[in-house]
């Protein structure tokens, strides 16, 4: 088949324009002599390469200077293990918040270093909402609060910017962590109001195989506990993301993404296009008659996840071969929640949404 | 310029043949609609390579059953890390054996982990040797023994096969860890010799942004240390490397180098390659009445990293600049030893070495 409407939840769609040119460099980059994937990081391409990456990111998330950008390998979930390894004493309280399957696979990571404190935990509705701030229970003594800014399988998302949606909390003295793999770089966020943000950058930040971690400068002061370098955020640092050979294909790849994401318009553009998406998939879903459904509180719908089920799962199949025959890939859901799941991450076009719910619309003439 | 024969140390040069795939399937993969970088390590198409990958990597290095195969991102200076927090208890001895650059990093890994015992080191003579076995102060109840069976900065390599060349040691029933990142394929390396051997693919198996540990399964039932699920080779083994979403695009480049040298003739034909191309440089080197020299052991000189000093350091930009005029990138030594180091892995056509010793011997004419 051509080149299909990818709603894979990541690795996800990359703009074809940054696979284009990352084919062109495939053989040799620039004057370089060879592949980007060939050549040193200590050397001048490189370097270049990555400076601009940072400065580029920092332009595109308006990212203040008393914060840190590192580049790293491993995804969201090595940062998860990293995040208490660098900022709790060990066995310091630390307080999670639980929305989604994710905010639990942090607490996995964290719970071996510090007394983890579940403030607040959507699990008993199925992680279909957000729990209100004020029931939150929240440690005065926590080293950090966590919370994932969205929930790439359940389709929960903070909207802070969104009338009635659910604002990130005040946490006071106490920084608060965020998890925005997949929803980094959709909308602006007021960075300042948080301790550290994190991303693997295969969703809707770059191509797999890096992330990215955004401190504040300060709290790199903390002794944090006894680790290896190579997980120590301040030696890394001091290294500019390179203490080891990082990998330098993913990260320049990256950098292609957010020149693409700046020429594009920035985080406001894309803002307003993921609003167009996710709108006119949601409401093709709710106006389905119960054809289709998505249970998510909708104060707290997801822009950038849309999770859905047909009304008889015995049609998800079906639903999946016409999706694929349409050029519609990356459609089924999470095996945890089963369905179906539409990831309309920055690089997915509103064409491609728009296909999509022409085929749920037929396909509900077919079989409703 | 056009594509140079690339001495880089790691990031380092692919076979033209791997880059040529990567390269037609950047925009789409076979039948799957998109490329390798923007679909799921879930479907069908990865799940495929991951397979190919690992029957490819154990028919290339033999690797016997009772081995455990992982794919993990982070490059071996984070299984140094790791190795101490899966297979030590907290603080329980474990031995090092120092003979460069990367020996030193990996005490640095492990020091929070464990009573760490330098057993040997060749520091003293600036790791130009290996001490011999007899010498090395091992200790009884160590968890493992480590050693670094090629140091890719200081050019001292294990050589088991060579004949007065250093053969790994015996060390019973204390399982012998080695970090094999510059020389792994190089040449037929007896496993079972080992409790654990670990590389990053970006020296001699493959592109940079994904490592390989190769694990006795045995040593998995201990219980290590507390860590986080993340760092747990348990149970990435479980999810077949995929506890959360790995570099695919990387793995899938690693899978292609895998089989590009099975098709070459595997490590046998590797190791009768190295030595011709590592015996061409070391004879030009040795041969240059000391316009270039090499100051290792040559009982333990590397076939894979040959570091050579210019009689004056004075000639090195001159020399630099002369072989990138010639075609010859990467040559640079590493800051920590400076001079000059030529980097021959697999991919390295004796072309290429004949090429950098005619550049030697010019040179040497024009400025002896």
């Amino acid at each position: 088949m051509a080149r299909a409407y990818n709603f894979s939840p990541g690795p996800a769609m990359l703009p074809e324009s940054v696979l284009l040119e990352a084919r062109a460099t495939m053989l040799e980059y620039g004057d370089a002599g060879a592949s980007i994937v060939e050549i040193s990081h200590r050397g001048a391409e490189f370097i270049d390469i990555a400076a601009r990456a940072e400065a580029d990111l920092r332009e595109l998330l308006a990212i203040p200077a008393d914060y840190a950008v590192l580049f790293l390998p491993g995804g969201a979930t090595t940062q998860q293990a990293l995040l208490p390894l660098n900022f709790a004493a060990p066995g310091q309280r630390a307080d999670y918040v639980l929305t989604g399957h994710w905010g639990a696979t942090a607490t996995r990571q964290a719970a071996p270093y510090v007394d983890l404190n579940v403030a607040a935990s959507s699990e008993a509705d199925g992680y279909r909402s957000i729990p209100p701030v004020d029931q939150w229970k929240l440690s005065k003594d926590a080293a950090y609060v966590h919370v994932t800014a969205n929930e790439t399988i359940h389709g929960v998302e903070f909207r802070p910017s969104k009338p009635g949606g659910h604002a990130f909390p005040d946490t006071g003295d106490v920084p608060l962590f965020a998890d925005f793999s997949s929803s980094i770089a959709s909308e602006p966020v007021d960075i300042p109001r948080f301790g550290a943000i994190y991303a693997g950058a295969q969703k809707n930040l770059g191509p797999v195989g890096i992330g990215v971690v955004i401190v504040r400068r300060d709290l790199l002061a903390r002794a944090g506990q006894p680790r290896a370098d190579i997980f120590d955020y301040r030696l890394q640092l001091a290294a500019d993301s390179m203490l080891n050979t990082p990998p330098t294909w993913n990260w320049y790849v990256a950098g292609l993404t957010f020149r693409w994401m700046l020429e594009q318009g920035g985080v406001e553009a894309f803002a307003r296009r993921s609003d167009d998406k996710a709108g006119l998939l949601y409401a093709a879903i709710d106006g389905s008659g119960g054809f289709y459904r998505n249970e998510v509180d909708r104060a707290v719908r997801s822009r950038m996840n849309v999770p859905f089920f047909l009304h008889d799962p015995a049609l998800d199949e079906a639903f999946l071969a016409q999706a694929r025959e349409a050029g519609l890939i990356g459609l089924k859901g999470h095996r945890v929640t089963g369905g179906m799941r539409a990831s309309i991450y920055n690089p997915m076009p509103l064409e491609g949404v728009q296909a999509l719910v022409d085929l749920m619309q037929d396909f509900q003439r077919r079989h409703g």
